[in-house]
């Protein structure tokens, strides 16, 4: 790999979701081209794409191909099987590096390495078998919520526990799955940092937003969030700190609790992230292309904020709202193309510019 | 063609350079897909583009095939054949339309059509003879330019006559082709007016940026212009009759001229415009979304700047500048993945957001 990539060179993308499509948009603002790799036909990514592989993570002779086909790899979810990133690290880069996925791939991983860091987490137990889960109940007590380890995403994969007389159907809800047991934090609310670290160890974050979810899923993303500049910094600080420690090259997620005692690490995303779509319309440069610039060992973008911003994502039902919407003042629409409209499905996003308050 | 285009919907696009390029990607952030219909190989619009035709604008079958698979059809530049309009309209609507066509692709009728809606321009006369033109000379004066008066772009096709012993050249210049001569305008800049118009009539303007060129090729676009109140709003009201007069659908670009008796219509574009690309970074809706809302019947958005922006052209070797841009403070660079430079050759942009002006 040259770095900076030069014009015309190609980034290879794993995943053809929205993250996927808007990270090709942005890769084509600084002259590259995307190659996107996805086993479901007709992905979102593929309309701004210049090339597209339909094939599984288990196909190595596809997975061979796409790698020899691109200057680097980077991809728009966690996911990724282990086995196809053998053959992709064999013949082209993969940003961010294998470190990120590992930790990133398993929740109880994750907080080993948050705490190991010196970050506070909720409080958390390794589960797996009902007495483990019996066990930690009384050591972390009610409510608290019982996760599989793997593949939860947008609230799949995850049981309350309100009394301990949830915890047979919660545990049954795993259905065999290493799970890890996660204590209620008492929490005023949520802020995610979206930060990007480059190929030569330079370090830069969006300001923090204010997530609201509803349902598992998040609904909207309020920029500048609710912070003491004091908690502002050391929001920063903390994500500063988990890029340096994984040798990181990208755009990260880091999602935290704003709680009386401080900040506590609630996950980490090794890509571009939900709560970072607000950057598209308040920053010149969006998580989209400064994750694409680091990937591409170009230099970190100005990520300043230039305009105060209120993400809405678009959900199922929502489109039925999109001519309202296109006729809103102030009121920017992105829409991923999805076809087919579902209930939880994510169908776009609207940044709302809050005029004069930057 | 189903008024508003619902998602997935396809855009037709002919042509495919960088303005294409860019309305491929305000069209996908409408969840709308494009076509473009492009001679050259590996066109700049192809990246992001949904399909792309490859064949010339003589070649019915290929134009018929590309109408067929597509709901409407827009263009990036006004050179169009005659006879492949007659291919496309017959089978798909084309936005902006016929008569929009027809004025702006000859500098004469473009002139006299703005003439006969009480808009003023240069003093112009129609050469078709070594005669005529000393006889327009005799009559406009010098310094004057003779220009053809079809397929000019970016300064060629153009003649500057200093004095009158100049006149024979310039006609050799113009090698036989139908051309126009033009007086100077006493200006002090130039500012030129992107507006907008929707399927059912609405019409939005952009802010009025002022114009740098050199060489017969934009420089610099800077919003907001030099301009009174009142001469603003002069230039916004021109530009609607203008839009209204030709029932026109999607964005054109308007260049005045600034003098002391009021502003003077250098000429109309009758597509998205270089001196509009400020809008990327100033405006929720930028002027290449505006034209594809147009042009698959959606509401217009909200153009109003939020933010000031010095918008600069990268061409030819001012790629080599890149690295350095790329690290510049509230620089947004947009480069169209062109993989050759050549002198003169449009190669990208940078918006410079102004900070904390607007």
């Amino acid at each position: 790999m040259t770095n900076p990539l030069p014009t015309g060179s190609t980034i290879g993308i794993l995943g053809g979701g929205q993250l996927g499509r808007m990270l090709s948009v942005a890769a084509a603002r600084l002259g590259l081209r995307t190659h996107i790799y996805e086993p479901g036909a007709n992905p979102p990514a593929a309309d701004v794409a210049h090339a597209v592989t339909t094939a599984s993570y288990d196909d190595a002779a596809a997975l061979g191909a796409f790698a020899k086909s691109v200057d680097v790899i980077t991809y728009e979810f966690e996911n990724i099987p282990t086995q196809a990133l053998d053959v992709l690290e064999a013949i082209a880069p993969v940003f961010p590096g294998r470190e990120a996925l590992r930790i990133s791939q398993d929740r109880l991983t994750e907080k080993d390495f948050l705490s190991e860091l010196g970050l506070t987490t909720a409080p958390y137990k390794a589960i797996d078998s009902a007495e483990a889960l019996d066990a930690a109940l009384a050591e972390i007590g009610t409510p608290a919520i019982l996760k599989t380890r793997r593949f939860g995403y947008d609230g799949k994969g995850q049981a309350r526990i309100s009394a301990s007389s949830d915890a047979a159907q919660a545990f049954a809800d795993m259905a065999g799955a290493p799970a890890i047991l996660e204590g209620f934090v008492d929490f005023s609310h949520e802020v995610s940092v979206i930060a990007a670290r480059a190929l030569d160890g330079s370090v830069s974050a969006f300001d923090p937003g204010e997530n609201v979810h509803k349902d598992g899923i998040l609904r909207t993303t309020t920029v500048p969030a609710r912070l003491s500049s004091a908690q502002r910094s050391d929001a920063v600080l903390l994500a500063a700190r988990i890029l340096n420690a994984l040798n990181y090259v990208g755009v990260m997620g880091v999602e935290l609790f704003v709680t009386p005692k401080g900040l506590i690490v609630n996950e980490i995303a090794p890509r571009v992230h939900n709560s970072g779509h607000w950057t598209q319309n308040g920053c010149a440069i969006d998580q989209f292309e400064q994750h694409i610039r680091a990937v591409a060992g170009w230099p970190l973008g100005d990520g300043q904020r230039h305009t105060d911003v209120v993400m809405e994502n678009l959900i199922g039902d929502d489109m039925d709202r999109v001519a309202d919407l296109a006729a809103e003042p102030d009121c920017a629409l992105h829409l991923y193309g999805k076809a087919e409209v579902k209930p939880g499905r994510k169908m776009g996003h609207v940044n709302r510019i809050q005029r004069g308050k930057a």
